[in-house]
């Protein structure tokens, strides 16, 4: 399935034209985020908290603690959107209304299963983990038996989701574009910094490349 | 007030020592971010939409096109949730499972309110504009009527609302502490790129310092 079927849900009301459901525009953004928002509704009240993700192929897998009130409920089957989003771009307009953000979204709908066995939840914790940072996992301690049983993992199948975006200068109304204004972009970007060793690192161990090299991957059209 | 009164739906339940209600506290990490994430109910089916946002006094606001699916539904006086998330840095433990993300949060609970006088709308939109971009506003073409008219603000009262923060190094396990593994951050941030000019700006419109040197205030503790 190259494209996703375009339900209510997910049909953009507003600048359809920024509504897209290619199934490789959608995963590009998925794989270069590693932070959603989840939505989910107790009692009526809706509940947003952002988490970490990862996908494999047609799911995006979440996890955490098992006491987690989020987890407890998605665990139920309940329905959820789950919302990842880039920042690209200020877009400097000449007149206040035309502001803009260049951005990249994914909304995604539907009902999260807990995954049980334990392979899969191992693989499912390697798949976060090598999402975050690659190349990490094959570092560290992997988790205890009863580390895996406090361990949550919830997969959400991507069935239902579309993107949204915006790229390119800002769009002016013709007779602005007379206006000694400047106009353009201010590009925005999650910068990774100079690793910070913990304190009670022993003298002697290197900083790791994927630590001291971090980026995540950014495409560019 | 000070604080927040901690309700039941702001109350965490896990980790407790990470939550807090400290009005400052969250009124910084509101003026830091610029982007939310809006979560309401629509026929049971919860939403999460990002927008851009200000916080004023103890309101915090969000605008958009009138025609906006999320801004006619909120005018309705629903229930929302509104979350604003800062990344800090990658915790990398010695062990899979003690793996983290510093991060700063605030989610807000509440029902927003349309704002319809002009004035206090015009204010709203000049406060969402300098809250993203400061200094802008007073250089560019201010909204028409006929954009005034085609622009809703919804104005969320800050009353019940919560910070879930996690700073410092990663916490390992005591006996973990002998492994040979690299421990420690690494701290990502939201950097701004050396701005980029509209293709259709005439020769000689300098790029105005606060594009040029754009950053998010981020204090530090």
């Amino acid at each position: 399935m190259k494209k996703f079927a375009q339900t209510k849900r997910t049909t953009l009301k507003r600048l359809p034209k920024r509504g897209v459901y290619d199934r490789e525009l959608i995963n590009a953004i998925l794989d270069e985020g590693f932070i959603c928002h989840v939505g989910f509704v107790v009692e009526s009240q809706p509940f947003v908290i952002p988490t970490g993700y990862a996908r494999v192929d047609e799911q995006l897998l979440i996890h955490g603690s098992q006491a987690s009130r989020m987890l407890r409920s998605l665990a139920q089957g309940i329905d959820v959107c789950v919302t990842v989003t880039l920042l690209d771009a200020l877009v400097l307009a000449r007149s206040a209304f035309h502001h803009s953000i260049n951005y990249r979204s994914v909304v995604i709908f539907g009902q999260a299963t807990v995954v049980t066995e334990r392979e899969a939840k191992l693989a499912a914790l390697r798949a976060l983990s090598e999402h975050m940072i690659p190349g990490r996992w094959d570092e560290v301690r992997r988790p205890s038996e009863q580390e895996l049983k406090a361990t949550s993992v919830l997969a959400l199948p991507l069935l239902e989701a579309s993107a949204k975006v915006r790229t390119g200068p800002p769009i002016d109304d013709e007779e602005d574009y007379q206006l000694s204004v400047w106009a353009g972009l201010v590009p925005l970007r999650l910068q990774a910094g100079d690793p910070i060793a913990d304190p009670r690192l022993p003298q002697g161990i290197a900083v790791p490349n994927y630590a001291r090299d971090y980026q995540r991957s950014r495409p560019r059209d």
